[in-house]
């Protein structure tokens, strides 16, 4: 299986070194819109190119794995590729899903191509573990929780604020409201029960932290709804202990079985990530080895995790798989 | 959707029951090996018939749900009748499961019907947890454990023994281990550090505890490899406490990635269950939708829960699915 990646931040550098840890993939060529020669990679056999020639490589790679960003990147490239590859993103902007589908759907059954999008936890394995416990459990209560993890979108937001050189946000989930949930005990939970935010903010000289925190608190739909805790810290601090891009979350569905609604059952999933962007490369590879078969079987069109047999995902065979897996 | 049962014991009682959460299904028939008329069934709607008059239903019931043991009577069972239904069973003997998958896969091709078989949550969610890590994280170990929960081959193993009137027996999993496990240890754990069991045991007059518990921890395979605590307890104090048959376990894997393999994850999936039977009910007609939708668009053969694209168990759209769940 040849791969293809399409830009190389945290998650094409993700996929880079997912693509060692599977024998049965090869990581061809790294396409990208900076100067190529710029661009030092990690891979000693993948080609580092302009991402101006990538139609050239059409009949040489078997899925391209599109990492660009949500907001302007994959809306534009998943459909635009979909018609000359099969493809694999990440798409995680939960409102514009069903639009991206459409536009990739016909995309890839234009050019006969497969095309998975909004891969990764969440939307991704958070979504499936939503779906299949619905499905399981008609009656019941959904709740998912986000952390202990950094938020790339509220680092940036805190970032933005005058005064601020550096910042990193952890998102929290409430010890209080995840027990009350794991002792079935179906709560209702407003925005601020459920996470709390902790931020670690590196000042400018002279800028005024108090004014700083004040910002921070009561920032719209990024603070104002959270109990949020700010610590000032330098900027060696920051690097030693604020470095990494650990993630994870919670996925519960509680539900009711029986004549009488009167046996309560808990599916439980959660993840505990080192490395957020990381993982996620390691569900877009899994998902690259599934658009690569249903193609070769001759299915067309966009998909999401929902639509994807779990088998396709792995490099063993159903055989193999009933026999020590099931 | 029309549905059938055979076998009504725990898991057709669930089934009966589930059948009712879900307004896209009707239970239309109940056969059963007994005399038909001795059967009294919590449906109001749906028939009680003989076993020997199934075939007659062929062509007015969509699925037909297995709920036999896996002992004899579904390798007879799934293979004979998915001939003329599209079947589901809940077939749990692992090392058999090969065989089993062969003899349905032939049957359902030469009826043009869908088998779906090892339904469940160990076989069945579990074993799809355990598939989808392994192909997210290819470097890693798998831990399963199971309970705190009530296991039938071990309860109905204490009451063969002399002097026992009945029993109960809890497979209870190690807090250390789950611990070890859960802080990404990766321990190499013995059968003895994984779980403990606990028996409930009521004597007939005149027995001999001591004897009887002997004779139960040392009881090879079923005990011997166990920390085993035994509980001589009173007929009305089991029936009062030990009557439920709740159940569950977590499946984790702990898996690395990185250039340097210097990040971990663990992925986490567990389920609490207040009724074993009514959960795998549950899950039995949710993999029922999917063969009714699954033969609906012409596949046939045996399949497993590797197989089934998750969309399918639903009753909604791919559409809402994408907007509401995704």
């Amino acid at each position: 299986m040849k791969l293809g990646i399409l830009g190389y931040g945290n998650l094409g550098r993700g996929v880079e070194a997912a693509v060692n840890q599977n024998p049965d993939m090869e990581l061809c060529a790294v396409f990208t819109r900076r100067n190529p020669e710029s661009l030092k990679i990690n891979s000693k056999t993948a080609k580092v190119l302009s991402v101006n020639e990538i139609e050239n490589w059409k009949d040489k790679i078997d899925v391209l794995i599109l990492c660009g960003g949500s907001a302007t990147d994959l809306p534009e490239q998943t459909p635009k590729y979909a018609k000359i590859f099969n493809v694999v993103d990440s798409f995680d902007t939960h409102a514009r899903i069903p639009e991206h589908f459409n536009n990739v759907d016909k995309a890839a059954k234009e050019g006969g191509k497969v095309g998975i999008i909004s891969v990764g936890w969440d939307p991704g394995l958070f979504s499936l573990n939503r779906m299949y416990a619905n499905a399981i459990l008609p009656e019941g209560n959904d709740y998912t929780f986000w952390g202990r993890g950094v938020s790339q979108g509220h680092s940036d937001a805190i970032r933005r604020i005058e005064g601020v050189k550096d910042a990193k946000q952890y998102t929290i989930p409430v010890d209080k409201a995840l027990n009350a949930v794991k002792n079935c005990e179906n709560p209702i939970l407003s925005t601020r029960e459920k996470h709390t935010r902790e931020c670690f903010v590196v000042l400018e000289d002279g800028a005024d932290a108090k004014k700083v925190e004040a910002e921070i608190v009561n920032m719209p739909n990024y603070f104002a709804d959270y109990d949020t805790t700010v610590h000032f810290i330098s900027e060696d601090e920051l690097k030693k202990n604020h470095s990494g891009i650990p993630h994870g979350g919670f996925v519960f569905r509680c539900g009711k079985t029986g004549l009488n609604k009167e046996n309560n059952h808990i599916i439980e999933y959660n993840l505990k990530l080192d490395s957020n962007p990381e993982f996620t490369s390691s569900v877009l590879i899994a998902y690259a080895r599934a658009a690569y078969k249903m193609a070769k079987e001759g299915q067309t069109g966009c998909k999401t995790v929902f639509d994807v047999a779990p088998a396709y995902l792995s490099p063993k065979s159903g055989e193999e798989l009933r026999k020590t897996m099931l």
